[in-house]
């Protein structure tokens, strides 16, 4: 006789597996889909989704973990886990009525369209309705969910799982302090990176150059790849991570630089264990913690000096004639280049976290009601003046930027940034716990972090919420000034 | 309120749909798969066919249909087609039991492991015991469908409606009895084709030639793409259609050939009325029909002068220095290259036919029981010494070297012969129909012979039988006379 546990973690699979389909078809889509076959992937799409939907809330999976809660002294730690987040996912499933979901699909494809145009023709107006329904559905999801005093906490605690307004606002408040006069004497600095470094760097090299460091950082190609699309992002589960790159032969660094924030995805990814798969303990905890391991290989890792002195000459023989030019101090500066944008995007590792802190104000002030759809063009406007110095000429290059608040995707952005902090507070703990850490970045060796973030994150699955997490990890509270005290060792001496 | 046959049509494009997720599964497999991500993918499929058994078989269907047949009398002759098939469909499916369904996958894949292992060995008395289960459980799945009288042309059936071990016994006797003397003949030529003549063409110009051949030849790259994989296919359904192909340096003609081939199964699948998708008027007929496509445009249209007028200038342009030394006569006689082999899929497009009859005869021998799974080799060394002349030195170039019969996939090989029969007849109709067709070809133009296969072919989908089919655009009876004439019109003048 199968055990009520064994029968859910089956119910659990059988739903995860659906998933990883969906997940599939969305890669795909990305990478290989015909320009004219979008409809009918829309169908395979939405079947998928409503046989996700019927699996994670079909009532035998409430059942079962009814009877598994009622008899939890027989359960062991991990077993607890599981049905613990299990509960929470089911509840969440369950508390969304199908037209709900429906009308908020239906709202978000027509939603990308008008932004698309509406960016495109510069004009807010179309899309602001959109918004408007936007933050009306958010709050109406928030209620269901029974947040509906807190609806922009519903919104991040989605993301990140015990995360609150209130919490991100103190680190950010903490953070902005710090980060402003940094950002302030770095803008003011005379030295800055060349521009305009890199030309006709042949596409199939870099594909070379890309695939050696992605290996080098321990991604598993026997689990996993890596494929080109216009948006780099990673996708997958389990024995199957497929992760994407894009190649500019007049702009290297970008390939380099997100296929490595892409291997961090996928490490992550690939680091929850195998045979918990389909089950929270094989599951990543949230977009933060996610972004934490991306951001940590992108920055800490492979913008430093030790990281480049491993590839640097490898660089150098698989460009030769490209990079003579460029002496060793200047291919370090445009690595490690600083400079204010109005594009987050395009922003560096330290403005980018004022876009953050950015979208995060508004969000607040539109859910809290002190900030009307129609007045977010100019608090935008004003709050980036203050922020980066920077007034956008137009929409497009302000409110209208970002896909995210087309889907509905608010409480998103605080991720991003919550990620960095936690990158930059995992990075001193592993230099306090792995001495000499990065003379084995030296010689080409990342075996020693990566073990060490495998079993202090990744092989926790979702044992652990966000902040609970770091805690465990590092043994302090998430706390912005190791993000202040890395970026200020790695920048001041470069520009000041 | 939804008709009934409304309601009919929405639950076949269900079981479509999961099909063609399915289908996209296995492309993927195939193209794109990590190597360690085989039994994920394997969980997957397996999820993915029981949905789509569900779907397939769910009762509601069974109602509709008996709904929709009671009353007939208010359907069109379409809506008429669309039912009748789908009662064919949804008989067979619900009569397997889900039991039976399972222990045959899961025989296939233990067959397909041993199989694999015992070609590998040389060893059939390892493989001879799975073969014969597959051959009780071909007869059982017969019984289950009532056909258990008649095991074999179930199995035939199957790919082929309409089709009968009878009716391939009496064209494949006529087909044998003229094509015996032709290849005795063929072989006993002195002239011969160069071996050898190909040597280190770039892949990524065959690449781009082929890809350059299968869009004139009117393949939609809007609505499918062509890829490489270890063997090639074709895969996928309506706007979404996959193909793959192979690349070697020193075998060119691999390349274009296997391209032009799947391009003919992709032509037809493209041209299946995109608005009935998922129901029968959407989907071809069966095997046959299918490989009568393929082989149109790899043999009587690719292998032809009037081809090779437009696109010799473009393979000599694509590889000046690989072709310099080839003459023009070399290269066309290479491109229709007459030698026997063991090998079925190495046979060129005459001896092919050979190697299918020598299946059917001993496929038939083992149902009607004639010839017991232990004397299958000895049988198939003596009937390959008299119809190719040659006797296999090992079981490996004998009775193992094909896939099929691992995955008890009986009644499967006669399609191919009925492809080339059925190819060559719509050839002659076609030239017959089209004046002037081959000189549009040496123009690069083939939209007349598309659209003409489009309209008589494409378009009907599953109205008709494989025989219907052909008597309905030829005006004739199927009969192996045409594919006679077409094989002694185009090699005969080349070789003797």
């Amino acid at each position: 006789m199968t055990s009520a546990y064994e029968q859910l973690v089956a119910r659990l699979k059988r739903a995860h597996y659906l998933g990883t389909i969906s997940g599939l078809l969305g890669w795909d889509e990305q990478v290989n889909l015909p320009p004219d076959s979008a409809d009918q992937r829309a169908e395979q799409l939405a079947l998928m989704a409503e046989l996700h939907h019927a699996a994670a809330t079909a009532p035998e999976l409430g059942r079962l973990l009814a009877e598994l809660e009622q008899a939890s002294a027989n359960l062991d730690d991990e077993q607890r886990v599981v049905v613990r987040r299990a509960r929470l996912d089911y509840d969440r499933a369950t508390r969304l009525p199908g037209e709900f979901a429906a009308e908020k699909a239906r709202h978000s494809s027509a939603s990308y369209h008008v932004w698309a145009a509406a960016k495109e023709d510069n004009d807010y107006a179309r899309f602001a309705p959109f918004l408007e329904k936007h933050l009306d559905l958010a709050r109406r999801e928030a209620a269901l969910q029974g947040w509906g005093d807190r609806p922009y906490d519903y919104a991040i605690e989605r993301h990140d799982p015990g995360m609150t307004a209130a919490k991100v606002t103190a680190l950010f408040d903490e953070l902005r302090a710090g980060l402003v006069p940094l950002v302030r004497r770095l803008d003011a600095a005379p030295r800055k990176a060349h521009a305009g470094l890199f030309r006709g760097f042949p596409v199939d090299a870099q594909k070379e150059f890309v695939e050696d460091v992605v290996d080098r950082l321990g991604f598993d190609f026997g689990r996993g790849r890596i494929d080109v699309s216009l948006h780099p992002f990673c996708e997958g589960a389990g024995a199957d991570i497929r992760m994407t790159t894009r190649f500019d032969a007049d702009n290297p660094l970008d390939a380099i630089f997100s296929s490595i924030h892409e291997t961090g995805h996928g490490l992550y990814e690939q680091g929850l264990p195998l045979a918990r798969q389909g089950t929270p303990l094989g599951q990543s905890v949230g977009m933060g913690v996610h972004e934490s391991q991306s951001r940590l290989w992108e920055n800490q890792v492979a913008r430093g000096r030790a990281f480049w002195r491993f590839f640097e000459p490898r660089l150098r023989k698989a460009f030769p004639a490209q990079l003579a030019g460029v002496a060793s101090d200047e291919l370090y500066l445009a690595i490690n280049a600083v400079e204010p944008t109005l594009i987050r995007v395009d922003a560096d590792e330290i403005h980018y976290n004022l876009h953050i802190i950015l979208r995060f104000e508004l969000e607040q002030r539109l859910f809290n009601g002190s900030l009307a759809v129609a007045d977010l063009p100019a608090a935008w406007n004003a709050r980036s003046a203050e922020l980066l110095g920077l007034t956008p000429p137009d929409d497009a290059r302000g409110v209208l930027q970002d896909v995210h608040w087309s889907g509905g995707a608010f409480g998103y952005f605080p991720s991003y940034c919550i990620g960095n902090m936690m990158a930059a507070q995992l990075w001193f703990t592993a230099l306090d716990r792995l001495p000499g850490l990065e003379d084995d970045f030296a010689r080409g060796d990342f075996t020693r972090l990566l073990g060490w973030l495998r079993t202090n994150i990744h092989e926790q699955g979702r044992r652990f919420d966000t902040l609970e997490l770091v805690k465990h990890v590092t043994g302090e509270d998430l706390s912005p000034r190791h993000l202040l005290r890395y970026l200020e060792e790695r920048y001041a001496p470069l520009y000041l």
